[in-house]
């Protein structure tokens, strides 16, 4: 038997392949998918199967191109009309060896999810596991706002539903996900790679709460959107590009200055000092592990994308990352990173740090707009330090008219890399005279600095 | 949260490494232990914890190497002495980040044998999973044969109850066992990498027969024991040489030569055909899967090993496996392959192969011996060859006296490539007319011919 | 500066990335060209320019993918009308840094074969390296036999006068030719991975000969050309397609069964002696490292190519070298290697082998057609076992006319290898007493058996 | 023939790897050499002979452990004594097949330098190449100062006729040198991987100059000379110590503190940028790519070596770069980076950073210290800012009286990497007031800015 998880650091996003007697199925593959071919060659199998639990939103799905390389057949859910592969319904089974793995409709995430139950049937035809796509995480639920504030309550029952239904294979049943921690599509997903439907059943706070109260609880909620899901659901229906990862041009500092008047979006991957302490104007900071979690809300997919580093590490990882979001215009990278614009004496933007301590100085002795940027549910919420104004990252570039141009702004967040990218934003728009803070709340609670709430 | 699985194929033994917030520890390391290291690396962590589940005897553990590395502390169970490391005791727990390793002393297979419970402290200290060496298995239960006749029934008893321990920590815990399918150390463990409290409590022959029946079961059975398992035992015990991968030398024909005249041991690793249709004479065959099952049957841990393939190709899989059941004497490889010693007209050992049709006409034509060398208990006892008589390929150098020279061997096993390695030790000792049958049993049965069983 | 050879094994495929200052050209960029483009991100460049140093018949060249991925243009000889790319001529020059490729036509193996001579402006504009393609190798030159015999005598003049242009860049200047030893473009290629002009004045023996009598002896030459030819210089002249590495299915014996009787072209990549033994009849023995040299006489672009190996150890490399060649029509492999195929009681073709040692008594004692597939010029020129017959191994399916079916064949070969691929080819045209010779020739030399001569 | 140069970024150290028929040599091999053993096993060859061309003072030789793993013989040149190994003397000669490798004494970089002369014993026995170690290199001569004042003229000499020697071999014959380009060893290689006694010729500046005049410059010259000189030169004189590569531990921000508090080295891999925007007090800044020329100025074998990056990217680059140079004491890696550091709220050190532009105001408005830290020969010679004053990076802790406390300092060099590491060494001693300017020297010459030179 042939089981791997294949993890998509970033978006967290799990996608699994299952096999046995050298047939193999693919469980929501990621849009990079030759790991796919390389695990089913290394275990002798054949992929014959593609299963979507659901149409994604936060990632260009791969079927149609790993399908193409492998020849398999895609399935999904039936209650949403796909422009390519079948239909499945609730019940229909699939074999693979001696294991089957049966449909089970389980609506709410969207309309057509989809779980997968698979059995052993040399095994006493028992559940083992179940593929649970976005309905149910190790610790929590998936989102359930997609289809509008007036089907919410709706969209919660269907999906606490459809959890009850995987919870009666079992408690032994283990419970593959499509996603793990730092995922847009669950808030609070535990950091853990595997669970039980046991586990579940004694430890997900949303569970425990009961239907009602988690339905009441949803209906109240409005968690986040970045505007790239409206791409990802276009493409993951009607069928995604099947491009090649982009093999981007090594540009001098001299050909990045020719792009940058066409319009190009520079995206500066580096940590928050080194984007503080010098960068190229109009350049947008996403340190590099914030790539799949904040690309989304601030790059287009029309201008090409230039990535800045310091020493142009690993850059092949953003690229992957980006891909995996869609992006397929990633063009140049600056050769030699950011020290070959300073040798070149190209423009230099900057802006200032300050450590806590310094914050609170300031805070003391100047007028400034404090502006917070953190999520507000998970992180403002639980405490703030006092004075500051609150914007989300996502969405501050719709919330401009709340800042003022006339005093300094410092910007914090959790831990010192968002406020960077908000400053980045703040930059673009001619905010001049901006702060962001080393180590963010967590320094500032660390500090044992005074906390406000909201009332 | 950092968990993986590390699969030795072969021996087919799992070790795990788990930690949270910097500090991991890992479970029954092999000896090739730079995985864990890259591992620990890769995720940000500090191996901190080694920790042995008992002292294994069908492999050599790498506690002492990987301690060494990374200024680990190694534990086991406090019901053996150890020349190293420190003992533990039911209900010792150890904490990473917001993880708990609690040791529950499980004992049955061996008698120091632990299992380590992992929590969460931080999500209500549920059990997760549980580490449970070689106690229970997929499918299976560990061996109880070690300590005799006399003990079979106190150790068959006390790994039942071992086992209703690791139960009772709840159905939807996931049970992490030390080996997977393929392994010496359980007859049936089930091809699946994965199971549950729940998925054994449904599935699990043994268990399911209850106490009784199981401990009666138990004490009439006699597995095979290799002679490699003492070597094990030894140095398992009072700590395994801290020596690197051998980097065997490449040999010409001519300097393998004057090797075996000084007593080498020459191991071929192709398949049963190319061995059959030319050898170098006194070579033992055991095909590059086998490895790891047969080759602490036969070889001394004394003479240099010398290692025949068709291409070399991925010799250094062999050596690793080699390596991990402590033989640190693979000093040459036959550079070109068997190929070279055919050109430099080399001595060349054949025998004869036929199919399954064709030994149904030899044995209608003329007097053979026909030769059964599976394993007793699971294969023969399920059907033979008529006329064929059964000596265990492990047991055959001891049983010789009963296989007659004065007529044609013929050899068959389950697949046909067993019965390469018997034909290559009888011919070691002077047998000459041998043949061996493609694709053995399995091809017998297909054919429909009939199958005898013993009254 | 940048500089890397890339080698493709088996077809003996030298390719080059050069560049500096963050440009780089490929040249001669082979079909699977992922490997520039890594080099190149991991050097910072960007290949900007690919070379064609002439029309390629042996392999399938690369270069329209590789710019479509990383939108370089591509660069070729004005003798020629490609339907894609650019011409240039005798003089064009283009920078890199501070490098520059310089244009130097070398007609003679082909009419539009070209030279790069490398200089570095900065360090005196010194020729330092030249790209001489498919003109002059190490310790050879190229084949000048593809215009036919009118042309013979022509072009000979014509390479050994490019080869003179090559030489006055003056004896330091470092030689990167095309191939290596090995290669069916030339059939004396030194093993060497490097040369200077002053090392080929030095050790040439055809340049040594002086031009006259070079062009005497091609003149009298014909060079064994292989049928995939035509295919390659169809594809290199208008373009070869841009379909990926093949994924090959895993078959099982049932479903190959099914595909033998639909014409599926069986390829089995092991050693001799195990083909021998048992395989499946009507399958092609190439030994794995015989496919670069061989596939390309007997294998049909059309039929889907299935692979039979023992184990199947590192089957990619197959499938890279007959994507080389064109193949993208390798469609399964069978699953668990030969060995299934026995077990599942397959039909069984075999074949004997022998000694050099049983040659000779068989030869003493039996009237046999002894059949020596070897190559005439390079090798049975040199000296044959009495008695032999000659075909060549490619040019066997042609002459089977010269081989007698009512007497014993034995064949063999330089080492042992295509004999069995001989074999083959004889056992699917329903020769049944075949019998191959283990090591050949230069066995039966070490033995110091006799050895005729042609008079 | 197997011929591979393996390449140690960094201290741009050059090892080859050259066998034929199965046996094969490695010519100064680095001290992680599992590369060697990875290549030799991948050919089909064992390491029998392992050369050093001469005791090397730039990084730990890794001669010993290699010869430990492969059993392979180490040799030296016989002019000094070593702890180890075996002297060859001018004309001794070893066969690798139909290679020959011929001892030629090549003093004057050190007195017991050797290069060895590559012969095709099978082709003429013509010089193909020559290892030529710390003799010639491409476009430069190595350094001749080792052995004090009174010997400079004599060394030069000798360096001058040994090179005449290596040229006698003939133009054509391929110089592969122990340094490529950005060695400590030679001042100005060539960033050309290849050369040829021809191409040297007719390019290398230091030759074509004249004995004499070569003579006459080299007794004026006194390079640079980091102090872990030393150190290499005992180990490799006595033979370095086997250690592995250094597993470091990954620290919380409390584990570091305490670290601190008993004097561990803290170094700081990071780019200027953010080094200046935010560092942990005390920590020495060497940016990744200056580890391997700048390490052995200012870090100790003693006390232990903490790393801190931005994201852990490739750590294990720098761990390996340390080893090379000797350093086992790399014992910890700031966990989550300098990110954890600031959300922990620890003590933070800044510097500024400025443009040219900003330079130029400053200058012109403000009494400041204007620092120059780069190399005097190379760079200071061919002009500085007017008003600066210079002390060599090196040699800067020396020089600390000659920086005055009491007005700000401005740090400059090449191109803004070393003024950061220059910055922490004045921070470490309590400068305050400390500037480093971004893009150094080269943007202020881009700016086209005024010029100073010495008279």
């Amino acid at each position: 038997m042939l089981f791997e998880r294949v993890v998509s650091e970033g978006i967290a996003h799990l996608s699994y392949i299952i096999g046995d007697e050298g047939k193999a199925a693919v469980i929501d593959p990621r849009r990079d998918g030759e790991v796919y071919l390389d695990i089913a060659a290394r275990s002798g199998c054949t992929i014959t199967h593609i299963f979507e639990t659901h149409r994604n939103e936060d990632y260009m799905i791969g079927s149609l191109a790993l399908a193409d390389r492998c020849k398999a057949e895609i399935y999904h859910g039936a209650a949403m009309d796909f422009a390519y592969g079948n239909a499945v319904h609730d019940g229909d089974s699939f074999r693979f060896g001696s294991l089957s793995l049966q449909v089970l409709e389980t609506p709410g995430h969207t309309e057509e999810s989809i779980s997968l139950v698979v059995r052993d049937t040399a095994g006493g035809d028992v559940p083992l596991l179940v593929f649970s796509g976005d309905t149910v995480f190790a610790g929590d639920i998936a989102r359930t706002d997609f289809f509008g504030v007036d089907r919410k309550q709706e969209m919660a029952e269907k999906i606490f539903d459809s959890i009850m239904r995987i919870f009666a294979l079992g408690d032994g049943v283990i419970i593959c996900p499509a996603h793990g921690a730092g995922s847009v599509c669950g808030g609070k997903i535990a950091d853990r790679p595997f669970t039980t439907v046991g586990i579940e059943k004694s430890t997900n706070h949303l569970i425990r709460m009961g239907r009602q109260s988690f339905v009441s609880q949803r209906v109240t909620e409005s968690p986040y959107k970045p505007p790239y899901f409206r791409t990802m659901e276009h493409f993951n229906r009607s069928g995604a590009p099947g491009v090649p990862l982009p093999a981007p041009r090594f540009l001098t500092p001299i050909e990045l200055q020719t792009l940058r008047k066409c319009g190009c979006q520079v995206i500066d991957i580096r940590a928050p000092g080194g984007f503080a302490a010098g960068h190229i104007p109009g350049s947008l900071s996403i340190w590099r592990n914030g790539i799949s979690s904040y690309a989304g809300w601030f790059l287009s997919y029309e201008n090409p994308v230039v990535i800045i580093d310091d020493f142009n590490q690993n850059t092949g990882e953003i690229i992957r990352q980006l891909y995996r979001l869609g992006y397929d215009n990633v063009d140049g990278i600056l050769a030699g990173g950011i020290g070959s614009w300073f040798k070149n004496g190209g423009e230099v933007g900057t802006f200032r740090t300050c450590t806590v301590y310094g914050l609170r100085e300031r805070l003391e002795r100047e007028e400034v707009f404090l502006l917070d940027v953190r999520d507000i549910r998970n992180r403002r919420d639980a405490g703030f330090i006092p004075g500051s104004h609150h914007t989300y990252l996502g969405e501050l570039p719709g919330h401009l008219d709340m800042i003022p141009r006339d005093v300094p702004v410092i910007i914090y967040c959790d831990a010192g890399f968002k406020s960077a990218t908000a400053a980045s934003i703040l930059a673009m728009h001619q905010y001049r005279d901006l702060t962001t803070v080393l180590g963010g709340m967590a320094a500032w609670e660390r500090a044992g600095f005074p906390i406000g709430h909201e009332k």
